[in-house]
């Protein structure tokens, strides 16, 4: 195996498989990247309990002697990688398990773990697929995802249930304290569908989807997913289960309505989250509809100090006043994933859940549950 | 008390106070920032176990209608101030222990600090005292403090032993494994001094000195010194002791002299540094002078693999070939603190000390002491 390439593309790639990269693993073999040199590529393949990643790399700037595999320590690949001077890099195997890396005034040599443990992975494209653009794919993600649940004891919260109808996607996320819901329209019309792909596995995918014009292509089938960009291949494992049935949490009716300019009302719960002793963001926040039309919000910690921020409504007030309070971390999280510059907050009463939406954010839906206070 | 100032310049002030600001402290008082309204100015004084700052802040934008004196907690304080909107705040004590911060929509109520509590601090000048340029004394710092040990069981090695003789300002550090040395000239002639300030009261400092050409007057006496530089006065602790007689351990003849570009130096021995299985920097490094006067930096993991570099002097070198280890932490920070583009590493033998000078780094010399290997 011998051959050379620029070394900024091939940073580029190995950046885009380290995300699937093991760092703690049983298995040593999963610290590392295999490399498979064929003739006109070379072929990138990561892998870690939730995700594998495959990508592919063509370039004018390869130029292979000759092909071959081999498996390489991850972690030190990158960083030598990342550090050469010169532009361009040659590769060789020596000995029976040596990677020799040669730029510029640098000759470095590397040992190879042994290919013969490296499991084999799936990339196989399923019967059912759909097909969508990445910015609308990055919009669903990111808009459910962060309402995922981080703690393990009911592993179904960690991820996000996405399922089809006709042509229309649906992602919903919940930890049971807050609910984020988001649906998109696709060109197709599809087979039903659904899904729980982990929180953390779309986070990851999301650091290598770009903001370009490409389609994803989605493949599922019972227990995985696979997520075909350009040239890459990441492969999910699925959660296992049945999705609690979120719509019913839902309230119909809001008959309390405030818009709000979404960066005043931002600041304003920032500000008054700041003087909590719970940590940060956690801070129980309380809402409070003056009969003047004035939005109070503040916080009280006996200890610390108190904060009242006044916040004039973006809009005439629909309903009767209201008091009500939360946790800050949730409704801001939750404020943050809006494009609109005005949201508007719909109560249904002062211990049931409310929700938030916005004008210029078709079919998403923020939902947080209050907090009881005295 | 009620005052009224501009909001960014306040946060200016505060966070040069804030470096001295104790965040654990058995000493609750002393996590408050300490403000004195008086008719044209506040003063805010901040204290922890090793230097007390006093920030003097005069403004156009300040307006007091009552003076007075209170004691804040000061990470709340800090934090309230950063995240206020609006251009001017007006604080007012209300009750017996309560600020009051209004600004724009806010209305926050601070519980104060009791101010008996708060320690009498020492600012006063002292009998001896020299006046040097702030870019010469950053120089000095950057250049001596990275040396000093941060291990506790030798205390006055944590310290940079600054003395005077005649118009001679000298710095020197040793954590035991390297040597920082810098000398200054100043603009007079002063008595002899020989103080030991610690490297973390320097560390923070260096935080607050700007690039201008202001003077800093430094007042020494026996156990504190104390720093007057624009509006601020900054005092520490001195470290006590006898600082141990360094000129000794530098060679004084150098049979073989290499001058590197340092930048080509540097990345070779980071290179080098990549593949230890020690912790990045601590990485055990070798350099060897070949026949054909190319100098080999380089590094054996047996686990890893190893690393190889080829460097090119950048001027004829001076004495026979040479094979030397060092920790590469040592000189990757030795090296990083020169503003000469071209370093001269001088050594004397195998397992003698080396030192690095600059052309352009009048009287600074960093030194180093080998490693041993087979």
């Amino acid at each position: 195996m011998r051959f050379k390439i620029n070394k900024d593309k091939l940073l580029y790639h190995l950046l885009i498989a380290q995300k699937a990269l093991s760092t703690k693993t049983p298995n040593p073999a999963l610290q590392g990247i295999k490399i498979d040199v064929e003739a006109d590529k070379l072929v990138m393949t990561t892998s870690n309990s939730d995700i594998s990643i495959k990508v592919m790399l063509e370039d004018a700037s390869l130029d292979v002697e000759s092909t071959g595999s081999t498996l390489i320590p991850g972690k030190y690949f990158i960083e030598i990688i990342r550090k050469l001077d010169g532009q361009s890099v040659t590769f060789s195997q020596v000995e029976d398990n040596l990677l020799r890396i040669e730029a510029d005034h640098s000759d470095i040599t590397l040992n190879m773990l042994d290919l013969d443990d490296y499991p084999e992975l799936q990339f196989k494209e399923t019967d059912q697929s759909i097909k969508v653009n990445v910015r609308t794919l990055k919009t669903i993600i990111r808009q459910t995802a962060f309402a995922t649940s981080s703690i393990e004891n009911r592993p179904i919260l960690t991820g996000v249930n996405f399922t089809i109808d006709g042509d229309r996607l649906s992602g919903v996320a919940t930890d049971s304290y807050r609910l984020s819901q988001k649906e998109i329209p696709l060109e197709d019309s599809y087979e039903k569908m659904n899904v729980i792909i982990p929180g953390r596995s779309l986070e990851e995918l999301m650091k290598i989807l770009e903001n370009n014009q490409s389609d994803v292509e989605v493949h599922f089938d019972q227990n995985r997913v696979l997520f075909k960009y350009e040239n890459v291949l990441f492969h999910s494992r699925l959660l296992e289960g049945n999705y609690p049935e979120t719509s019913k949490l839902i309230p119909a009716e809001f008959p309390v309505q405030i818009t709000f300019n979404k960066e005043q009302l931002i600041t304003a719960i920032e500000r008054a989250s700041l003087l909590s002793s719970r940590d940060g963001q956690n801070a129980i926040v309380k809402l409070n509809v003056r009969n003047d039309d004035v939005v109070e919000i503040s916080s009280n910690s006996p200890e610390i100090g108190r904060v009242l921020e006044e916040v004039h409504p973006a809009d005439e007030i629909q309903g009767s006043p209201i008091k009500i309070a939360f946790s800050s971390k949730y409704v801001l999280e939750a404020l943050k994933v809006f494009n609109s510059s005005e949201v508007t907050v719909k109560f249904t009463g002062e211990i049931r859940p409310f929700i938030i939406t916005g004008e210029y954010d078709d079919d998403m839906l923020q939902l947080i549950l209050p907090v009881k206070t005295d």
